[in-house]
């Protein structure tokens, strides 16, 4: 009996396999997958840009679909990023996750959402 | 017998966790976690910005391990978007999938990187 | 009599000049720039991402002056820009100007902020 | 006799009174603004993703033109920006410029394009 594949790996193939069809593995430096990451996040804020933060977790259908568009986009240039340089992404945001636990230990930022730079620049 | 959760399920309960537990959900507006991931991504930027497209191909353990955490930030704050707006991020990626196999068909753009207003705006 | 020099005209000079000394025109691709410029406009995310819009316009003196860096930061890649595209930024952004005087004409627009393509995309 | 207006800080009164004529001050936070211009910096890397860095200096008049618009538009937001903050874009950019010229020293860094941080955590 085989587990099903991880979604994440399941795109990744077929991202592979759509860049490949259109020989537009050669455009696909980590250095330009990295612009259009970055640039599909660009629409992502141009979505939010003009809304109050509570609009902006009150979406009509036709916003929320435009949202999950750039989220798809993004998720697509990581994914593709994440081949190109042999990154787990899932290992990554882990290992991610452990920095920020001991970076952000609850005790000391409950409810006081800085940067961490910013924490580490004052005495509290 | 279970299945192993999916990873990005799996991620999305501990990053909730890890906010409910500093109080940082109201933080957590759509808007603002598009601002961070658009902030993140510029500082994915940063890594590639005086590299050759040859370099981006070709980092150091400590150019990968700095990407790596980049990419993992990016992740996070997609699935944060995702967990507030109630979009389900695979599925979005699997509906931009279709979309884009049906604006990029292989015959016509086979080698050649456009976005996709190019291709309409010109006739070949 | 001569006129003072244009303050833009003058930061170009001495920005070029910056660069030819430390060899770093080899570097100033256009496309380069464009990353350079999108990572500082994501330093100035970073700046006002867990901010509400009122705190935004409340700034500390210590956040103001981090902020003042990041516009420099961005008009300063702005003008290398303009000179390695040999493009005016005053001209364009006239040239914008006017263009966007038409697409929001004041009776329609008046009180609304979205952009031109949800305006077009509605019938009001 | 007088002098004439600079070039930015006449842009500056037109494009505050472009906003007040369409009640748009309402939207012009400086939080939503970064996230504007940060928007435009987006639409600014799309025009160079796919292009070679060779390519990105030898743009088409077409290419040449929508670049320009981008820049222009992230020139607009960032004097809005400077406006609502009351912060002197030229003056900052000169202050950014001294702190640079101590950062980057000719000798140090000639040819040599790194990001500051990474200067610092080399010996060299």
């Amino acid at each position: 009996m085989t587990t099903p594949p991880d979604s994440l790996a399941h795109l990744n193939a077929r991202l592979l396999q759509f860049a490949r069809d259109r020989d537009w593995e050669q455009f696909h430096s980590p250095k330009n997958l990295a612009m259009a990451l970055a640039g599909e996040a660009g629409e992502l804020l141009e979505q939010f840009q003009w809304l109050t933060e509570a609009q902006s977790a009150q979406l009509t259908d036709k916003q929320r679909q435009a949202v999950a568009h750039e989220l798809a986009d993004i998720l697509i240039y990581l994914i593709r990023l994440g081949e190109r340089l042999d990154i787990d992404l899932i290992a990554a945001a882990n290992e991610k996750m452990a920095i920020n636990a001991q970076r952000y230990p609850i005790e000391r930022v409950k409810g006081d959402a800085r940067r961490a730079g910013e924490y580490d620049a004052t005495s509290d």
